[in-house]
């Protein structure tokens, strides 16, 4: 039997007979001349023939079916990929009778999100939804890559927790052998243990947020890629590896992507070898002098403040990333740093990407008697967080980290409508399947 | 300021003052001469002085005080590295004055497994712990490289899910904006799914089982890596990629966490060319010829019968691997591909490692009405399945996957004489912290 090659192979065997499996994706009969498309898991080839039986086998079955095809493998000029089959000979694997819920051959998927949403399952086959999902896959290598060149290590933590993360708020509560438990909203405390173990760690995993939010940013589970680092100087240590994250990461996408990249029209950022940085204070009189309006004294900025600054970014500084600093204690969690020059505000960062948050991050309080401390001024008990906590009890270095939804830099990056969009089977208020 | 660096790259700069920073894992007196060791997130070194006055920063301090150490490096024949630091100057970062709750400095860490799992967040940081952690992040690390060498697409699905997957025990329920939801026992279904949309895929994730077992092997949350593939023959081309898979594990221990294993005294095994196999009917045949036990008929394997079967892979192949093959259909979850020949048996396999059962996998049914006739079959409704069932709906390749349990992967290669003790915080009945 011959071997089966990939649609990406075809254009190296010009010439020969070859042998490709996958899903029918188009059949067009124009003026004498068919066209078959196929599609596996990598790209699409396209057959052509004047012999109408060729396409016998496929007789009263629909596109999706499976099938095994054989031909000739000719240059052309017309096919997409440059190449395409002739004499072409079809077998039937798996045949589909079922017309689908949404076309999957046209170009552009023509369908309201509803019905994207519901028949995902399918959708997702359609090739400009399984570029979405081949770039996430491109994201997680390059945040690995990254990471593991600077030694970091990858951990997994449990997403079962005895108690809410930060606060009781936004928790789902499980049954737990007869007692209740929760669902990770982030591995925050976990990650900052382990830099007691690893100094540097690293993780890919799911976060649940039981928020009752119903927008086009949010979905209520997300994989989220956290890092943590120890030996620190201040959140300025943490930035410049969000630097170097997000280099890896569009490396990678610029390097092996490309053609998910220009499919979806994607324009992808130069990641500047500094990205500006300016503090919440200074962002704020910025947005006074540029645009009269007084948000000055605000708590934090809103999405028209990022919007602006954002603007700012690209026009002062030609970048499409802005960190704001120094956001106030008001507004972050009772694990922030405090600002040791000005105690309203923290330690901490929002990176700004074409003028919309997308990784929160910052440097944590590293001493135990300073986690009581704030754990009183937030008017939380300490038992829930006794056995997390020890750590810190025991020497724990100056640490911080940072934190990237998945779903969210895809979002922004290919210029998403709605988050759902960058989640294989997303989870929301309403929906809990496919 | 001198550059810090970490205790591994000490040896490359002999003669040189050098500047650490970790936690003081130990400081001994001997006879005038004092040993002080650090431990940075990689290793540990020693520093060695014969004036008390070098050590005055410690005074009134802990094992586990975060330190700066600088020193000059010097080749020594008693050094663990063969290196250590003279002249030493210590700086304190954090102190500690706590006493620990198990010692760290200790070659083998002397607690019973309840204070090892009660304290983990301070315990994992022993180098013996810690290497066994290291390892976990090998493994994933050549799970991964493995399968994007061969194309596979990296996915991420969700885990709180509508229905069980399989059926409707053993799975934790939650509360989801007022209805209730399950937590994804595998992502069995959806890995199935992604075969329709990247033909090869994987994933690393957690999953959940609510099983009321209380052993050293049952974990209720652990991490899986998972694999499924389009276009198969039959079970045989899946256990192809587990032999694969494996192959590329252990080479990445082997080349990349030598230490480790050292440490660890880990037996790594040699992954055979093929892996042999025996028919589950001609295993338990051969469990009577051998040992007189009569287990023909057996629904399944005992721990027994697969010792048994492993002693004969080493003594008859010297493979340490043993696939059996075709388990009987009443043990199998109803998506499992039924043996074309025998009807009783199906197209499935279990990996025995050392004897004990590692890998679980097979071929899964791929046509729509096949699985309508399983769930009959199985006495199960269709409706919590028909959105996940839509897929095979319209045109599925035959396709197989299999899944490796991290945990039980590090426990059987360690020889660890507990699962909790391959988990960095293990869930179980009765433990759901740290």
């Amino acid at each position: 039997m011959k071997t089966t090659i990939r649609t990406l192979e075809v254009s190296a065997h010009l010439g020969e007979r070859v042998r490709l499996t996958g899903w029918l994706q188009q059949l067009r009969r124009l003026g004498g001349v068919n066209f078959i498309v196929l599609r596996d898991g990598w790209g699409t080839i396209q057959a052509v023939t004047e012999h109408e039986a060729d396409l016998a086998p496929l007789s009263g079955l629909g596109l999706e079916t499976v099938i095994v095809l054989e031909g000739t493998a000719v240059s052309s000029a017309q096919a997409n990929s440059g190449v395409e089959l002739h004499q072409p000979k079809i077998e039937v694997i798996t045949p589909n009778t079922e017309t689908l819920p949404v076309p999957l051959y046209k170009n552009k998927i023509q369908a309201g999100l509803p019905t994207l949403l519901d028949h995902a399952v399918v959708v997702n086959r359609h090739p400009m939804r399984r570029a979405v999902f081949k770039l996430a896959a491109g994201v997680m290598a390059g945040f690995r890559r990254t990471l593991l060149e600077k030694q970091f290590t990858e951990i997994q933590t449990p997403k079962i927790v005895a108690s809410a993360t930060e606060s009781g708020a936004n928790v789902f509560e499980l049954g737990y052998f007869g007692r209740s438990a929760y669902l990770a909203q982030s591995p925050q405390f976990y990650k900052q243990i382990m830099v007691g173990v690893f100094e540097r760690v690293f993780e890919v995993g799911p976060v649940f947020r039981a928020e009752h939010h119903d927008t086009i940013r949010h979905i209520n589970e997300y994989v989220s890629l956290d890092v943590e680092l120890g030996f620190i100087e201040n959140h300025f240590t943490v930035m410049a590896v969000v630097r170097e994250v997000l280099a890896g990461i569009f490396a990678e996408l610029e390097t092996r992507y490309s053609a998910e990249l220009t499919l979806l029209q994607a324009n992808l950022p130069q990641v500047p070898a500094k990205i500006p940085h300016i503090h919440f204070a200074a962002a704020q009189e910025l947005i006074y002098e540029r645009h009269g309006v007084d948000v000055r004294g605000e708590p934090d900025l809103s999405p028209q403040d990022e919007r602006w600054l954002g603007e700012w970014a690209l026009a002062e500084h030609g970048s499409d990333f802005l960190f704001v600093t120094g956001y106030p204690m008001v507004k972050r969690p009772f694990y922030t740093y405090v600002d040791p020059q000005n105690p309203t505000y923290s330690n901490s960062f929002d990176l700004l990407f074409r003028g919309t948050e997308l990784i929160t991050g910052g440097q944590r309080l590293h001493l135990y008697e300073d986690y009581l401390a704030a754990l009183a001024a937030a008017q939380l008990p300490t038992a829930p967080f006794e056995t997390y906590l020890e750590a810190f009890k025991y020497g724990m270095p100056p640490h911080g980290g940072f934190a990237i939804g998945l779903e969210r830099l895809l979002m922004q990056l290919l210029a998403l409508p709605n988050v759902r969009l960058a989640t294989l089977f997303p989870r929301d208020m309403n929906r809990v399947s496919p």
